[in-house]
């Protein structure tokens, strides 16, 4: 069997001897890294920050995890960091809103079925039943929450409960079809969705439709963090298809949903290995 | 040795019978249509449009072109239809227009030397004078028209003169770094311009630095007729690249670069083979 | 609502008039030619072929299919050729042979669902019962047929027999893990068959284990017609992926998984269009 | 200007602390790393190997290098490793070796004159005349150094006296169409090939039109280090692109032209950036 792990992702004031004090600190407790990653973002006059993802491998079971995290928290604190931790042994859990489009729902749960995705699925929230009983086939509780203006508030206010008592690390918009309030956006987990255009290209409603307008050559799709600016978060993965003045809309619309798809998922897989940091604006993905 | 061919190319309202009454036109006279392709643009109302590209071989050398000019003009008149025609034997000329960027310029020359773009190259036309070398490396004539805000119309007229004396087709700015005034435009033959950009995101100037400042996990660049609103000409041909958190700027400039070449030096031969018709802002490429 | 669509494939001794005699027999029926696609392949003195590929809308739906069938064989027996007809309201049905790998059968499943596979699902047949409970959530009938080298030609026949209870039209291999029998092969409808390697790279068992051995920077999958040569069918569709020396193994699985999903779903797609046409061991997709 | 940069290249037994004891070498004298990467390669009992890329600032000129070079080794020496060492203001030599073909040729001279290549190409040798002028366009001494059966031996004697005399590091085979003997291969510096095939499909000659009889929808090019077994050496870079059956074969050979002298290009910039470490036949690329 497996060992537990533990990732550690780190961001802190870029200065000398941070990868020599960080590897020393898990090499004097014989804790062995097994994967690691790090990256500097260059800045001016002392603003460039350091980034670093490092995977431990926890061979002991009796290791008091929490004792490392105050260790390692004071190691942290002496130079200007922020970090956290997660272990294999507790996968976050998801929540996915969608509205009808199943496409990205399916490969969601195929993937987290498969073991492709390291994550629990308690939770789904449609605002239409169109999708229920994709979840009822896998046995995933399913949340009717229609959307009118009156009622939108309200429903957010459902949904943040609903978060709350299933314990929600993240929320993923597959293909949902509603803006959400600044008031939810501050209030709920971390929330990943999908837009269907190539950001910053065609924002906003119906981009199939303003991609081929334009006459472009290539159509893509964007996984970013929900914030209080559509479509202006911090892009996490994006990827693009080839296409023609032939195709007309639904097949633009087509080739689309399989980009979508492969996009979100590797974005929310990307969230749950702990490999992506917000800096300025945008991702580090190491 | 390879038989010379006429390509041609037509736009028509779509009516049924288009194909037949074509295919008929060159089977009543043996010619052998060795390539061919059509589009229907879907159109309200009788809007809809039929595009096809036919390549003839004219295997009897005493044909007379002007004849069968004449009579394919007849047949097109009864549709309502716009056409041109084509021959290998009198390959386009071509401009190219450059600033100091060499890798767009050596593409096109190195490319038309191996037999890849069927035209000559009578012209380059440079602002600075820093690739004079390379066209005469070449043997290509070299004209330095360095622009100012005061000689911009006189220099934009010097280039007007070029063409016609040189018998010029096509103008292709390789990274030529001045925007054209309108009158220009009206007066030259068909501008293609290299945007190193994926359009229509990131108009505009220093490109890298936007994509780079949105985070954007992809950069592109796109090739377009130049038309009076800058960036917003017909795109023939654009493709991207994956980038990630780790390129600095110069880095997304090098990557960009081998995209700007590629894409540019497939437009010019999409438009040399007669293949782009622009119909609603949009290029349908055959 | 749509009208129906007749989709005629023709094959023929390339010789000049083959466009107008075709095109002129469909317009003096007043039969519109919605989509139209050929193809000529080079040979040596008289052995080029034509291929092209014909799409009608039956606007009157009196129209006696029969007579134009009639019509149509009696002008294609005046070339060289072979033909065939499908037609859009009468869908292919097809049969899904799968062991435990549940990603293409989902796959194929889904874009049925989704209206991207014109065709009728009414058949999944497992040499293990693992996805059993996949072809029932969606209502599909499964049988278990397991294979050991002494029920092999047994369950083939039983096999057989399915397809013609069914009146399958097309078989497709779904991460089969049985070598077919030559006399199956022959007897059944056209086999469809995914492979996980970039074929001719990588036959046999394992691909991915020999991709990594060899240490290739891209792998691969590729959708074939099943032959008696194994691995060497007809190459209908393939498709890639970058991999680097940090991917072990079943990074590398599960790679070549969503690969394999996109290019099986894309060849059956492209066969059920009656796009497909196979000539000298190697397609013509058109 | 940019300070020197010394890149250490290094293949140990992995063992827990590598990275601490390296990366605390380099922070006791206050050299500050400001590229890193790493990678294990597992393997069974003991067999795991551990590979990194170490890029220091140089920033006191003043530094012995000589001595941080022994005092590197003796680290070096208590791991079971081995390690190389190069210098940002010591570029590579390198020499192309080329036959008739131009892209390869002027795509890594232009890279190199761009600053992309991070070397000096003081040497170019064909066994045919024809690249000469372009050698010369760009003042490179050029050998002409013909090969027949009967010379072979006394002109690769020749090629390893010029290879001496002109200090060469790496040998590139730019589309050089002779099979090297093993004597050769064994006395010469690093030689790295560009095969025009999708390795290890499409070994040996002629590879574009093994790839047209075969059928595939995907052909590429392979970079890789020559060793005595002909297109078997360690793979460096592949690529490929899309091809269809419209394609003849002269333009596969067009499409594949363009995939060669990027794979190549890439292949020569990671060697030359000491990125490629080889490893049981493999290439680690970091």
């Amino acid at each position: 069997m497996a060992l537990p792990r533990a990732t550690f992702l780190l961001s802190a004031r870029d200065q000398p001897g941070l990868v020599a004090r960080l590897a020393g600190f898990f090499y004097e407790r014989a804790l062995n890294i097994v994967d690691g990653s790090d990256h500097v973002e260059a800045g001016d006059e002392g603003t460039a920050r350091f980034f670093t993802r490092l995977v431990i491998e926890l061979d002991d079971p009796r290791l008091a995890r929490d004792a490392i995290e105050r260790a390692f928290g004071e190691l942290a604190a002496t130079f200007d960091s922020t970090w956290s931790v997660g272990y294999s042994d507790r996968p976050s859990r998801i929540a996915i809103l969608v509205t009808k489009e199943s496409a990205c729902l399916y490969d969601l749960i195929l993937r987290q079925r498969q073991g492709e995705l390291a994550c629990e699925i308690p939770l789904i929230i449609g605002n239409h039943a169109t999708l229920e009983p994709v979840a009822q086939s896998f046995g995933i509780p399913f949340s009717l929450l229609p959307i009118t203006p009156d009622t939108k508030r309200a429903q957010e206010d459902r949904m943040l409960a609903l978060f709350a008592s299933h314990r929600i690390d993240l929320v993923v918009l597959a293909r949902y079809m509603q803006v959400l309030t600044d008031d939810f956006l501050r209030a709920a987990p971390p929330v990943i969705n999908i837009h269907h255009g190539f950001l910053p290209a065609f924002q906003g409603a119906r981009p199939y439709h303003q991609a081929r307008a334009r006459g472009v050559k290539i159509i893509g799709a964007t996984a970013h963090y929900a914030t209080i600016e559509l479509d202006e978060g911090p892009i996490i993965e994006q990827d693009v298809a080839r296409v023609s003045h032939q195709m007309p809309i639904d097949e633009l619309i087509r080739v689309g949903r399989d980009i979508e798809r492969n996009v979100l998922s590797r974005a929310v897989r990307a969230h749950l290995e702990r490999r992506v940091v917000v800096h300025d604006g945008r991702t580090i993905v190491l």
